[in-house]
């Protein structure tokens, strides 16, 4: 079978992407086996410059010049000119429309099977959408890249995986945020990428209720009965093996957790609070649902540290490394 | 210094809480040291028939009449006699004015000084109410019986404490129940019960917002801007070691969780969640607030295993550890 690339963008090139990049490459070449780093090629060299360190950049011209190797640092330009500098810690709008270009070659590369995988280091959005960019996020843009297509957002750790109904809103706005709909298509998503990314043939899904004690009956919140226990209900008819809304604090304990191959939460800390409890910085974020894999690094540009060599790049590694083992389990 | 004894109420009569205590002392009497279950004798002999465990049980006939001892099974009933039978499995209106008369019998004695602590076993609140028990729960009833005092329920164990602004409500009124003044108190009663009963002279509290990233600077949600800043503003100003809202799910990460001695949690879930997934059977919940100590199973009354020595008297275990550490840490 043909080894395909895992690509990876750097995000905003004031910030740390290139930094880890660079730091991980120095310490861990092996972890960029097979890799193509979707940037212009200055945005590596100079910033190795500022960090001194010395790492040879090669670069191709397309993605079908891409050739199997151990660890080099491998850079694939789509833009036709590589005029715009990046300037460590000055994010410019100069650089924006290079920062959209490279995501959107490389979902594109995705889409049409010249790529196994991205993985997207961090974004300025506030660059960005000076600029037009008119996406609350990377995720909604990958998405709409793929048709417009219906996504979730994984959290994935070696300790546990969660899928999240509601992302970034207020906890007064999520229970009106909940359907029977939108949970039925989020487990259908999960089910369907555990399937298809992570090997997993009959995967084990826990439903988390929103409520506490998932609202004892209906005492305190009634979105287990109106809600969620349809949703489940529905989703057991397709032959998905999926829970009944349970206690969250419970579905989480040892025992339980163990049971699970991922659990669907219904807000962003009820997954997170978890995830990170357990994890040691190798939690990864995944986007179910797109027509290819996407990881993503879990922090954020951290201008101010750009060039100073004071990055950690673990997030970087797990994200690749969770790219590749689901390129791996894909190919199965 | 005189040594007094730690109470132990057994709840519901029917379930499992005699059970829990005489499997716990079979197995571990030194468990029950300077203990006193308060209850009619009967409750625990006529259990121990069914269970067919060959326990001793002594009475005494009030708190006076207490000895410092190595682990016996000492009761003291309060009560004027002792006619109404438990039966397990089979709660009966009979027998709630005795599990409410034990309840504040010993809760009294604490008031009063003559007891160091009380553990309470689980109720049946069902069958209380039908009795004229007015309360939502057992802890509001200690609440009143001390002068209808404030307090907050903390989840403890090895890993984790976690005091809680909310408890058993819906996650979409979370939001209304906030407020400065409750938030500020739960703050306040949290460092005072850390010092008073926990021997932690300074203790450095961690608050977590309500909304994932605490809101982001008031992109979702103003929850942390108007109320959970001013708060912990306020606790400052009077000399208290409180964060400013945290992203909560990074505030129980590892590197963080270690850097504070509890967590004000905005709702049940947000501290149980990390609390139970930390933690394997450990937790207690502990009344702070309350003129006295008091610990907490974690289990309901499960009546449908009572007598069948189906149970786990871990929570048993770790709520009277817990009461007579904190007991000891009192003394100081």
């Amino acid at each position: 079978m043909q080894t395909l690339p895992l690509l990876i963008t750097l995000g905003e090139p004031a910030g740390i992407g290139a930094d880890c990049v660079l730091k991980a490459h120095q310490a861990e070449p092996a972890l960029f086996a097979n890799t193509v780093i979707v940037a212009p090629t200055s945005w590596l060299t100079l910033r190795g410059q500022e960090m001194a360190i010395d790492t040879a950049v090669q670069s191709i011209p397309s993605l079908d010049a891409f050739v199997p190797h151990n660890g080099q640092l491998i850079c694939w330009n789509p833009l036709e000119n590589d005029t715009h500098q990046a300037i460590a810690g000055k994010p410019s709008p100069l650089t924006a429309k290079a920062v959209i270009a490279c995501i959107q070659a490389a979902a594109e590369a995705c889409i049409q099977g010249k790529a196994a995988s991205l993985t997207t280091g961090p974004i300025e959005k506030a660059v960005l959408r000076n600029q037009g960019f008119s996406f609350p996020g990377h995720t909604e843009f990958l998405a709409h890249l793929a048709d417009d297509c219906d996504i979730v957002m994984m959290l994935a750790s070696d300790a546990l995986r969660v899928a999240l109904l509601t992302t970034h809103m207020a906890i007064s706005d999520v229970s009106s945020s909940l359907s029977i709909e939108n949970t039925l298509q989020c487990i259908q998503i999960t089910q369907h990428d555990l399937q298809q990314h992570f090997g997993i043939q009959k995967p084990r899904l826990g439903l988390c209720g929103l409520n506490p004690h998932a609202g004892e009956q209906g005492h305190f919140g009634r979105e287990e009965i109106d809600i969620l226990t349809p949703a489940a209900q529905q989703a057991q008819q397709l032959g998905i093996d999926v829970s009944l809304p349970q206690p969250a604090d419970t579905l989480f304990s040892g025992p339980m957790r163990n049971q699970f191959d991922a659990m669907i939460c219904c807000y962003h800390d009820q997954g997170l609070i978890p995830l990170k409890t357990l994890s040691f910085g190798d939690a990864v974020n995944v986007t179910l649902g797109l027509p290819f894999i996407r990881t993503s690094v879990d922090h954020g540009t951290a201008i101010d540290r750009a060039g100073t060599g004071k990055v950690s790049y673990s997030s970087l590694k797990a994200a690749i490394n969770m790219a590749r083992l689901m390129s791996q389990a894909s190919n199965k």
